[in-house]
């Protein structure tokens, strides 16, 4: 059994990872830290984990718990100052925040605002987005877990650019559901304001740009002109994307196809459909993607995930589960709720 | 023209009220306030009003402003503080606040939570409900405009209250759109807790308790033990009401028709219908109201209004339309969205 | 390992079904039936069930097909006419539908406007609400499963009645999402329509009313004045009642507290608690209760849950571990979502 | 006095024309026709007009009705069968249908899938987006109202195409309320499948890209390649587009926003702002538009407005109000809700 603690554990991240975690079979939950909640029953807290998870909220994780593993659901900055000690203690690490995901301290700075204090575990990081980085992953100490936009964009456009399918430059318009901005209150998330709207946010200026850019050019061999733009949808759960690009000249339907397939033929956690559809995917570890030949030889990439398993926590398990040699899909072979 | 001023008008209620008087024929909106936006272009804070309102936001009334009416969009205990003033410069006062709704001092305190500093004001306001309280408010200097809460519960219970067809024991389900809470954030309104649910809030001990049970005492004649559950709904605007009573022995269906059709037969803001429905009054100043008979002997009133117009700003208008001798709808004439 | 087939498998209560089934370790589907769908892949139709089942609706259930078990998710006077042949050949039955819910014949016919035809059937049935007639439950041959308004708000007042500390006239006010009106088109679930309204629907004239009174004057052991409002909510899963009843003379609060944890305190799906809420049910077999005691001797019982597992598919499963000898939770132990 | 006349009065497009209509000083409804409602109240089927609308629903216009001026909120297909009857007799017409849009009768008959029947309507109807083609409006006796993709998409491009500022390859990625989908009950607006997600639908054969295509080349002057996406929004009323194209050499955000203010300084119903949101604009006939320059040299054009009134019925009255020489904000010139 591994054991296994998640650092902050009360947010909307930290509790769906202890949501599958407690169902795991390989993995076993030891400890969940939160400091707003220190000292509470995690199953006060979050109530449908009654009967699931007998801890309490620590306030930090013991110094000498006897932890295989380590989910760090805490905000970027938190997650590097404490991960080198965790490192040191042969500890391995799945960091939900973003802290590891851009490999360049330089890029960190400028999109985080402040100078990367774990320089060689951003060195040491792989990035966690298994059906594209399978390899890497196995072999890793510290996963750097990716956000949830660059998953769901990344996942259906990579298949065109693996495959040269489409010119360097990608559009891709992003709908996310509110849980994907976390437990703390902002004029975003109000419900009065956002409740009977879309909301676009952080237009040219997300965090996620720079990490989908990266992610879509190590798949292209060669840098991806990206343009994101983030909108607030009016559900809970749930994000999808459409995204665009100009298919090179001759490409066929069948080519295109032909690539999603290859791609994610065997994945247990890509499903290629023809319309990419959010409720299938809530509650599961799936994403969705499919594509449309629109006119204008552009292709229309979509995919669909829920924000908070194959968007953030699923995706930390699959990861966690590929690092000590389990099956992915381990503790995460549940459907999506469909409706 | 009526000159007219705003106190608090960045928040729902006071840009409502904006909303509405911008196109006011006899009243003229001469001032808006609000402390945070002070300075501020109305029409930059609030962006629907371009074109309608060109003011700037001070941070208080002007002491010598003249102004015939003033609309108190404040919290509950800043409007006491500035209506005694206001009152002796012979200003005439609509408070949008709870402060002066409930006319007994002690009652006050016990549900605000501390002593009222305008006794006289307190004693002198009337009660803006002008379904139920029309004469009085034509008289008024100082008008406790109610809560949307007691204005949707008492609108379909007075009818029945009136005409003794019911026992004096009512239970009122109350659902609201979440602009009804205002401005300001909470975990209550905070999309991802609210917007996939429904949640009671304040169950047995909510503030509006007291005032509808004033309101439907006074129309019965006698005390009516009233019990009252208020919940959040995933929409922004509007409200609707259900509320339960015991017939009384050999009341007919078309007694209490005759009841309903009675009270608002010749009412420009209140619609007797088979089934309210929100959509139709969403924008417009309009309760709609109607009944079934159940099993049991049990009546099943409905009512259903925008919160933010016949629950809040409409009706401070048509209170103030009272006051100042206009016809009642002046302003008020436009109908709901339907859809 | 019980061989089960469902009829009716393409509307949102037979997906539900084979959404939890294709996980239960101890029932293997072997058949599910749509006459619409009939020949296509189970997982074209239902994408997110996609390598969970692998079968094809069929039009029927073979004649002489090897079924321990059958779901019926089939409407109401479907299920009476397929289930005594089932009956005959030894199957164990859950029906879903509301054919055998009401044990008498002339009520039936009343609310469902149709003379039963299965008249042995309905006296053998057995009303699957586990939590309350588990012993019987173990036992039957068929099972009633439970509307979704009955076991939400049956098992909110169940602790009140079964105490003798309510007088025997309720009030439920529900709420509903509208995935409890099933997949057919019709203008109550029209989005524009529903999507930014709380809707009520067939007041004081529900099929469930009878139902929820049967379930009620038996665990009180007398009649139940019984009222009940549906309202359908502008979310797709979960369900709320707020149920309000007069406490007898003297009960206190701790009264009131023993009862509900006296009735529940084993029960793996009835979790009690301050503040019911749907995001910590949906996607689990959990109903949360708890209640309130407000002003005028009243107690305000609260319920929530999925509508769609403890309202529908999950609560069928349950009941068939129950008949089978299996542990009541066999296949249903996995949390709600939460968020 | 203008005599107007509504044909297909009951739909959402009819009622919205009923609702702006009845308050206009200067155009009086006299006939509203739905053969559905044949013989009803207005007011009965459409509650929101209590008080607004004294008409009966005709099943057709009366052969010798006295009007000046009709708006045929007609399926397509139907509006062409009867304006050329409508123009003989010398009325004006306003069309809200896609029957007069593209001017060219292949490129209907390739969209629509039926031939044109009314090449001569064809060939004179003026396409009335008042903001781009005002002076031929206002010579107009037949109008083709626009689309409401159509109508906010063109209006936050045209600045950059009009001034030359990008290359002719625009994407357009559009989400809309389900008001705009109609009355008429389909699998897309059932609240279960739609309720809690984002849908796109009809990617790449949308009838409204080739009238996009036509607006904007007409405006570049040039062919403008047009990618359109349409998304289904689980709210009623509103619609966003978010639009995409690059910025030709040397362009600065200066000649950007000077492109916008330019075009839209004097207007009425653009307004040009930082952030486009719908709720200022629900209720009103107003479009907001505005841009951030994105990284890769990239425009994101956002436009946001109400689609049943800045997108259809308001955009109708617009132009009704040119055609007959008023004031173009006659009857308009209201704000949006704000929230």
């Amino acid at each position: 059994m591994i054991k296994a603690a998640i650092v902050g554990g009360s947010g909307y991240t930290g509790s769906e990872l202890a949501r599958i975690l407690c169902r795991h079979p390989d993995i076993s939950l030891e400890a969940i830290t939160s400091r707003q909640n220190c000292g509470m029953k995690v199953c006060n807290v979050l109530p449908s984990l009654n009967g699931f998870v007998d801890l309490c909220f620590d306030s930090n994780l013991k110094e000498n718990g006897d932890y295989d593993l380590v989910f760090c659901a805490t905000p970027h900055g938190a997650s590097m100052e404490i991960i080198p000690s965790l490192m040191e203690r042969g500890i391995k690490v799945v960091d939900l925040s973003g802290d590891y995901r851009l490999g360049d301290p330089q890029l960190y700075e400028k999109w985080y605002g402040r100078a990367h204090v774990d320089l060689r575990g951003l060195h040491d990081a792989v990035y966690g987005l298994p059906e594209l980085f399978r390899e890497e992953i196995r072999k890793a100490s510290l996963i750097a877990n990716p956000g949830c936009y660059p998953t769901c964009s990344s996942l259906s456009l990579a298949p065109l650019l693996s495959a040269g399918l489409i010119d360097n430059y990608v559009i891709i318009d992003a709908k996310s559901g509110t849980s994907g901005a976390g437990q703390e209150l902002s004029k975003l998330t109000h419900h009065p304001a956002c409740g009977s709207s879309i909301t676009p946010y952080k237009v040219g200026n997300h965090r996620h740009i720079p990490e989908i850019k990266m992610v879509l050019s190590r798949v292209y061999g060669n840098e991806v002109k990206t343009v994101f733009t983030p909108h607030l949808l009016p559900i809970v759960r749930g994000m999808f994307t459409t995204s665009y690009a100009q298919l090179k000249d001759n490409v066929t339907e069948d080519d295109v196809k032909s690539a999603y397939d290859k791609m994610y033929g065997g994945s247990k956690f890509v499903r290629v459909t023809n319309m990419p559809s959010i409720p299938s995917t809530v509650g599961s570890n799936v994403c969705e993607t499919g594509f449309v030949i629109a006119p204008e030889n552009t292709v229309v990439a979509m995919g669909a995930l829920d924000n908070l398993v194959k968007g953030a926590a699923g995706q930390a398990i699959q990861n966690a589960n590929l690092m000590f040699g389990l099956n992915e899909s381990t503790g995460l072979d549940f459907p999506g709720l469909g409706v």
